[in-house]
């Protein structure tokens, strides 16, 4: 039995008990297909299987070749490309599943914002659409004013408008709950305005409103007029959370980590080897439980202990809570599932201090063992949607 | 053949003329092996090949399995280690090529800066050994006081100590040279003194004064007793450059760029696929020559253009260039060889301005293509060692 103290470093382990506990937090509150999981937050269909068990079986994803991996791991039933794509053999790739999949067991709808997304999608033999309409950032999706008559041009090349999605990213992280949800109602306003106008210029088929994610999940209350018609949210990192969303007021808690070891220790620091390559930084410095953290090398953590607490010794494991996990799991190959975590800072070695720098008896031979506290490793989760 | 504009995107691209000169100009002052170029800059053991044929056949690593991916590629030689491992299956994994090298065309030296490092590089069959000393900057390395006891406590285990290192990383970008000589000066000092020391306990096998970086290669001048007698540097960065050392006055230059396909573009902004998943973001945002980049999301830069540059077509292609090199590499599978870039900023579609935003006449079928301007790809090198 492999336990985390056993695991080469660094590595990604996941929190099982929290894990499971964010989802049925979720799936209480947008239970089956009204919450389309973003896989582009783990990357990992064996994860995604584990929210279709619970009856999430229609998928976000962000790239071409995500979508690819999910129909190729049975789980393509309903897969969105929330993202625009010009890149014709990739579309291909895509809609060769489809021809390949009579039996109507990969649905792949992609979004488009242009007159050029639209026409590609149609030459390449993509058959379902979704309008992306931006609805406050700055960033893909069509002006709102322009969404009818996108749809109509949609519609003209033979593609079949399943409806639209506003990612209303800007408000993601808004701290006050009250002004988050005016500002969401706001931008729904403008994406059910949209919706209306996509229905009267394609079909009754035409039914999706996509939008949302961790940040925003329970926002879409049921009795109100506007916010009720979305039904479909695209949370994501709320499975495993991040120090990011973790500091807002939001009911998930943080499932995973990675795992470093001790590799150094001075009079006032410590080192681990986790570093740029094993961690996403554009939210900032990861945080250690206990711990201060100095700064991040490409390969090291420098930090400090706060509160008097004696720094751990050579050979120890330390946790350590990326700020942003999408880009953080992106760079690993495998998430190591744990039954618990024994405890969060400084997971023991056998000898409990570990050893000692330039000085004392030595415990060489002792890093790589653990007593029977450490958690056990009871699955993994390949990261196999990394490569983008 | 493959241009530029041909390859999927995000895709690293390396201007091979550029590369060229980078490297011309680092061996003309640190010639064969007194550079020891650090390969976790590039993790590429076809890149680690084109050094090695100048002359840099040793070569320095950060992970071990740097270090065996480098002997497999028959490029060990000679390869420090040149960080702290307490991990008992890499070391071994390290030895037994050692083992399996009865002709001596694998060596491999691993820093160590405590007693379990070295007492674990010894039990694991690793024979030599650097003496890492730290040089003020807070991360491994033994305290300069104890780098001779350190030494005689690896000589007492059996183990060869070739020397010492001591990387002055917090120097590196320091931006007045004439402050930055001095401090380097008086780091390396201490080093120097740590080497006597070193050697005293050791042997007169004991030669190696290794340290420095791309910030810092040609301050080791051989008319200053001190600095003189660094005998080998650990450059990486220098053959492909970041815009971090960028906008340091150094010799080199901007090599390596991802180039991004813009997907959507509105009324002030447009948007391409490269995103933090594809981007090194330790150092900050990414810079795009003639654009103001806004925002950077998991697969996506939203910029707009300065000085009144029309905005890019939808299926353009975009230079980026990274803040930091090394963490960006690590996130790609293979790094695109071309000739030449044929221009900074906008890389031409067919058609020369691309398609426009849900009205125009649609451009869709011509993104893909290209004129003859564009570069031409004449070499592959697959990041290779990626996985730390």
């Amino acid at each position: 039995m492999t336990r985390i103290v056993d695991l080469p470093t660094p590595a990604l382990i996941v929190d099982r008990r929290t894990f499971d506990a964010n989802v049925t937090k979720m799936s209480a509150v947008r239970p089956g297909l009204t919450l389309r999981p973003h896989v582009k937050a783990h990357k990992s269909t064996a994860l995604a299987a584990q929210l279709a068990a619970v009856g999430h079986t229609a998928f976000t994803c962000a790239t071409p070749r995500e979508v690819i991996g999910m129909a190729h791991a049975g789980l393509g039933s309903d897969l969105l490309l929330a993202n625009e794509t010009v890149d014709v053999q990739r579309l291909r790739a895509m809609a060769q599943l489809l021809d390949a999949s009579s039996s109507n067991t990969v649905r792949i709808t992609v979004a488009i914002d242009s007159e050029t997304t639209a026409t590609l999608a149609a030459e390449c033999g993509i058959k379902d659409v979704l309008i992306d309409v931006n609805v406050g950032m700055p960033r893909c999706g069509v002006a709102p004013e322009h969404a009818g008559q996108l749809a109509a041009f949609a519609v003209s090349l033979g593609l079949n408008v399943r409806g639209v999605m506003g990612y209303e990213g800007h408000l993601m992280t808004v701290a006050d709950r009250d002004e988050q949800r005016n500002k969401v109602r706001a931008a729904m306003g403008l994406l059910i305005q949209c919706f209306d106008e996509v229905r009267m210029q394609s079909s009754d088929k035409c039914t999706i409103i996509s939008a949302g994610g961790t940040g925003t999940f329970d926002l879409y209350d049921p009795s109100d007029p506007v916010l009720a018609r979305v039904n479909e949210v695209q949370a994501g990192s709320y499975a495993l959370m991040d120090s990011h969303y973790g500091a807002l007021e939001l009911p998930f808690e943080q499932a995973l980590y990675v795992v470093g070891t001790v590799i150094s220790v001075s009079d006032s620091w410590a080192v681990i080897d986790v570093g740029l390559k094993s961690l996403g930084m554009d939210h900032g410095n990861p945080t250690i439980d206990g711990a201060s953290v100095w700064f991040c090398s490409d390969e090291h953590i420098t930090f400090s202990m706060k509160d008097g607490l004696p720094l751990p010794g050579i050979g120890n494991r330390m946790l350590v809570q990326p700020a942003h996990i999408d880009p953080t799991i992106a760079l690993h190959e495998v998430m190591h599932v744990v039954d618990q975590i024994p405890m969060i800072g400084v997971l023991s070695s056998e000898t409990g201090t570990g050893g000692q720098v330039a000085g004392g008896t030595g415990t060489g031979g002792q890093v790589a063992g653990g007593t029977g506290s450490g958690g056990q490793v009871i699955d993994t989760w390949p990261v196999n949607l990394r490569h983008w």
